[in-house]
Parts: structure tokens; C-alpha cells; sequence
């Protein structure tokens, strides 16, 4: 860390066309004319700065374009404003900060990072085993919980469709509490396409529906069943992209047409539908589980398994 | 429905002393004043007006204080404002409505209501299967997130504690989507008063807490076992009360310590943790799965349910 003496002045304007510049990422025409958007927070920083660093190790593009602190922020956490090659590190009054930010909370630190989204070929030809795919999900925490817990489900990829929110809006990205930068992320693609990719990648859609014939806890029983006896082909067992739909609407009849099998996640209370994100962790981590319980019953089975 | 002309004038003047009541509804102290809360939206209304008849068939308290409707939502849904005995309905200007709202959409109707709240005894008296308890949780959104989980996973009740948001905070409410009214709720409780009813009950308490020494995957496969086998007595199958603990700090050291076992839902990916409403649905569904295996098992072997 160097002193703030020893760089350019301390930024104290912010109302400066500079910290206009970075507020304006906090729109989505700004993040589409910038190809860039925010980090907010020093533990978003300290993602942002760990997936830069892995990748340009891997000799691709850079991830952080640059950082903005307040000489607070610096010194409770020297480690974020290590100099990174290229990447441009400046201090900032507080206010500066506040002025660049979403959030009206960005605690002293904010990354301006590149877009970090993947092509769509890269993720079906890496042979993904559990993919979530947003079908025009419209609320950007909705959208953050769902990245978050495919993340935490170990999913492979996410994937979002052309009529869903903006990944990388700041709610999204702070809703994600880091897992942005932790998987693969392929956004605004066409659905028909989406799906010849996926048929191609021998992938199973599953399409998460509240009115579906298919029972979530059925489907787990079957995967259950098959890791006691061995037998039979689970259909979660499968690899699996999934579909959750719209927060009002739900899928639309093309994406459950397109889908193998329309999966309800049972509903015992009262409550007459639950919340995309709720839905989509429940699934991921059921689709998690018989994943897991595969490789258990071919590990017992004396199966060794590919390094991964 | 009446006729608007055949009933009081319409409302017109949104800074009337009526209308700045109903809007302190969305403050703490204006509802710890008042011991109502606001219901925003057709949808939430549908719901309290369905709990106030089968309270009041039952010879219990209401839950409909008054409605405000604009003329419009009247004509959308004639049947939420048919007459309720001792209920006042009034129709509004769009403006009034929204002046009373607390959100900016309220769909031209909202509903007062009298707390819906019960008290611990009459919950834990009732022999519940599965309890949620929120442990200081603190955004309104997680809390009604977490309701609306248990709702949806047949839970018997939520709790929360005395240092918890309060869940009839109208963000709170509106999260639920209607589960506020589904399921009997306890506010404001004392953690250890709670955890003296609940071992006279004979609940289980776990604790949902990332850094837990039982696996919540190792769990649902000890009563899968069980539910081959029909032997053993996994720990899901019991009476189950789950501590939820705030978004930050997660649960504190005393709540801790008070649970039977510490339960981590396991992360397969790069994510850290679990955002605690998302945790709160995975764990929530498990018992819920775990339960009604019991049930099957029973079933299966020839073993007569109570009629519930």
C-alpha cells in the first residue's frame, strides 16, 4: 500500500466528470456504453481483485479497471489497494465514494470492473453438469440470490436469457455477495439458441413450475432409491440446466415446451407459490445432492471418478 | 359491493389526519401505537379479509379493521370489498391510497388490520413438528422471505425474538405474500424463556449456522436410511425448532450453545455463505422432507396416523 501523499491528490469533488462517469455504471446504458460496471464494498473489491488476478496468471483480460478508496477503507484494509499492474488504485474523500456508488452504503471502497461475462460456446463445451438458466427474471435481488445460490449449489455456469435484468445492475451484483465473480456467467442470450446449445451438451432442462407434473420431493425419493440400489437412471441425477421463470408471469409456454420435465417444488402450508430465489436454491441444491449421491454410489461401487 | 355514491363521500384529500394515521402504520411506532398494520395490495387484502372470516367463525378477534379502495380496484375485485360486519370500507382517490401506502404501488387497495399475532403458550401447546425461529434477523425482506419458506414448507409457526425486525413492517409483509396470515405467529420473545417452552415441548432446536459440525446433506441422507431401513431415529424426523440468526453476525454465542446441534447447509462452490433466508428455505424443506417420510414409513408399515 502506498501513502495517499505519495500518488495524485486525494479526489475531494464529487461532482467531478470523472466520479459522473463512474455513477453512471450504476445505470444500464452506462454499464452497456462502458462495458463495465461496479463493485461495491471491500469484499466485492477483494473478489473482484482475486478473479483478476487468476485470470491475467491465465493470460486473459483484465478484471478490475480500477479502484477508488477512501484513506479510511485503505488502511483498515491495506491489501485491496496493493498495486495491481495496469490497474489504476485512487484515494478519495468519502463523499467522492458515496457520489460514484449505487448503494448509499459503499463503505469507503468501490472496484470500476470489466464486464465478466463468458461466451455461451465456452460454457456448454466445458461438459457442465448443473447450469441455471434466468428467463426473464425482472428484480435484480431475485436475480443476485439465484447466482449466489447456484454458486453455493456448486453449479457450473449461470445463464441469463435477453428479457431478464441486468446482472451486473449493482443490486444484482451486491445480491450476489461476491459469487459474480466466483462462476461462469453468459448473459442475454436467445432462448431457442440457448436450448440447441443445451440438447447439443446432452443437457437435461428442467423447468422449475409451480404448476408442474413432476414433484421435486418425488423426483429426490427417485434419485434416493437409485443411490440405495444403484439402479436406474435418476432424472436429477442427469446433467441439468434449469429453468426459472418470470417473477409474476413464470415461464412462458416456449421455455416449458422446450423443457423435458416441468418440476413443482412442493408446497405444504398454505402459501399458494414461493419466491424465484427460494425456488431456485431448493432446486439447485436437490439437482446438488443426486449429483453428489452419483458419484457416492459409483465411489462405493469401485467406479473411479475423472479428476475434475 | 355498494355503489361509491351510495356509501361516505369519496376520499380525496391525501394529507388528511385519517390518511396520516394509516401512513404512520408504517412506522414501528405508529403501529406499536395503534396494534395494527398495513396490508397493501388486492392479493394481501384477499388474504386478511379470508383469516378475519374463519377468525370470526370461530369466534375470534378480528383481522379486518377497514379497506381503502380506489373505484377502479373496487370494479377489478368486487368481492374484496363486499360488506364484513364491523369493518369499515371506503373508497379513495388513487392518491389517497397511495398516500397511505407504504409502497409506491399498492394497486389501489389496502387493508388495516389488527395484529395477527398469538402468544408462545398457545403455539407450543398445539405439539408443533416444525418451528422457525428468527434470532435477530434484521432485514424486513429476509423476514418475510423466511415466513413465506415456512409457510410453504408446512411449518406450525414462526417466532421471533425480541431483537428481530418486526414482521409487520409493511416491506416485511409485503415479502410474504400473504403468508403473514397463513400461519400463527409469536413476536418479541425472550430467547431463553423461548427455549425453556420449547424443551418442555419437546422440540428439538437446531441451529442453522454456517460453521456447524452436522452437515445438512448428511442429515437428509441419515433419514433417507431411516426411511429405507425404517430403523433409527434420524434427527430431522423429530419435532424440530430451527434458529435463523442475523444476516451479519449469524447467531450469537448463547443461541449457540442452547441448540441441540449446529447445522451447515454445505457449499459446494466458491461462495462463502448462504443469504439467511435462502439457508432458512433449504433447512425448512429438508424437515419438512424428512417429516413426511416419517409419515410414509409409518404408512408403510401399518402404523395409523393421528388424523391431524
Amino acid at each position: 500500500m502506498k501513502d495517499a501523499q505519495s500518488r495524485e491528490p486525494l479526489m475531494a469533488n464529487p461532482k467531478a466528470e470523472r466520479v459522473k462517469e463512474i455513477a453512471r455504471l450504476s445505470t444500464r446504458s452506462g454499464r452497456a456504453k462502458a462495458g463495465r460496471f461496479l463493485a461495491e464494498g471491500p469484499q466485492a473489491v477483494r473478489e473482484a481483485r482475486q478473479l483478476h488476478t487468476t485470470r491475467r496468471a491465465e493470460g486473459r483480460g483484465p478484471v478490475v479497471h480500477s479502484i477508488y478508496t477512501t484513506t479510511a477503507a485503505a488502511q483498515r484494509y491495506p491489501e485491496l489497494v496493493d498495486e495491481l499492474p495496469g490497474v489504476t488504485i485512487r484515494w478519495a474523500e468519502p463523499e467522492v465514494i458515496r457520489a460514484m456508488a449505487d448503494t448509499v452504503t459503499p463503505q469507503g471502497m468501490i472496484a470500476v470492473c470489466e464486464r465478466v461475462d463468458v461466451d455461451l460456446t465456452s460454457v456448454l463445451s466445458a461438459t457442465p453438469r448443473l447450469v441455471a438458466v434466468l428467463c426473464s427474471v425482472q428484480d435484480p435481488g431475485n436475480a443476485g440470490t439465484i447466482l449466489r445460490a447456484a454458486d453455493a449449489a456448486g453449479a457450473d455456469a449461470v445463464i441469463t436469457t435477453n428479457g431478464s435484468v441486468d446482472v451486473f445492475n449493482p443490486k444484482a451484483v451486491r445480491s450476489t455477495v461476491g459469487s459474480i465473480f466466483h462462476l461462469p456467467i453468459v448473459v442475454g442470450i436467445d432462448f431457442a439458441h440457448l436450448v440447441q446449445g443445451a440438447r447439443s451438451a446432452g443437457l437435461t432442462l428442467l423447468a422449475a413450475d409451480g404448476y408442474g407434473d413432476a414433484d421435486l420431493d418425488d423426483l429426490q425419493d427417485e434419485a434416493a432409491a437409485h443411490r440405495a440400489s444403484g439402479r436406474g437412471q435418476p432424472l436429477l441425477g442427469q446433467p441439468t440446466m434449469w429453468l426459472f421463470g418470470n417473477e409474476g408471469a413464470g415461464l412462458m409456454e416456449a421455455e416449458l415446451a422446450a423443457a423435458d420435465r416441468r418440476v413443482a417444488v412442493p408446497l405444504y402450508g398454505v402459501a399458494e407459490s414461493l419466491n424465484v430465489g427460494t425456488a431456485a436454491t431448493v432446486c439447485l441444491y436437490a439437482s446438488a445432492r443426486a449429483h453428489r449421491a452419483g458419484s457416492h454410489a459409483q465411489r462405493d461401487a469401485g467406479v473411479v471418478e475423472p479428476a475434475e
